[in-house]
């Protein structure tokens, strides 16, 4: 999974019937290259500023209630920034 | 998800039978590497200058009527670039 | 999809039983890491220098008569390289 | 798979249901790009220091004993950094 | 599929259950950014210093008598490294 935080909203009018009601919200990731943006599907309510933990590709899948085409998908809302050794 | 602004169409006369219908766009992404060009199904209707939403891998076929070799579909088309903080 | 050039043949005696009767060909990514060549099965008769679509992961199974260990596939021969707008 | 190094704990208080249980680590990649940090579950118990082997994508559900959106899990403890010749 | 050469064994006794039986190579690519080392199941027997080709993610599975954990297995041992034209 990718720790990230989360730096922004995506507003989408027309969309796929299967992403309404999905929050999507652009990740800014903690590690590696940081430019690399994307987004990712939200259900539990992550906001601006906060870390969260993201799951990819078809996994994503277990965390909906029905299929849907989103390949990035918000699991956990980080405590705090994970102290690192070695 | 991945946003990207179309800028390219790809047309192909010898394809799989399961392509056939589907728009070919060429994506420029808006964050990372963007000399990283991918193509996209589009079944919304994109056009050449708009922000898109792009879900990758087998999560594509969630957005699909039947099942078809595409790795990346177009999920949404951005209502306006996303403003980003921090 | 990715779109790349076939820049070669790859021969494989010794291989999985469900890769008998694929072509399997080196593909040089048009865009991006242009260093970055893979290879991707064929059943559409690309040959070398044509320029082809090819999907990716899973979705390669939906190109198939049967499933396969095959990661990337050859899914459309491109008519011409896309003009790219802005 | 991917051989990397335990670098640390990632705590989550809110979370999705089905991760309940699971540890999370940080794992520093051994090859590559060493910065690319990620996040994997874990249920063999490795330990801060120690080398593992991590399977990545939908693969992460077949070491799982119920479907979770879990895209890198440990798989294997690495009893010694690999011998590389050539 | 990615070509690369076999470098190296990776052993590990305390690993899941359904990793046990396979051969653990580690694998440095063809092409691309060749520091990049990542490891591959086999069930060929590719020795150290033979140029194999891998699949990948989820399609390792078409290639296992029976699920498994495991993004990457060799799938054959290349005759020769490929010509490449263009």
């Amino acid at each position: 999974m990718i720790i990230g935080k989360v730096v922004g909203n995506v507003f989408s009018t027309r969309k796929c019937q299967s992403l309404v009601g999905y929050k999507l919200l652009v990740i800014k990731p903690l590690f590696g290259n940081k430019d690399d943006f994307f987004v990712a599907a939200d259900t539990l309510g992550a906001g601006i500023g906060e870390c969260v933990l993201v799951t990819t590709d078809n996994t994503t899948q277990y965390a909906l209630d029905r299929q849907a085409p989103i390949d990035a998908i918000v699991v956990g809302i980080i405590d705090e920034e994970p102290q690192l050794e070695g």
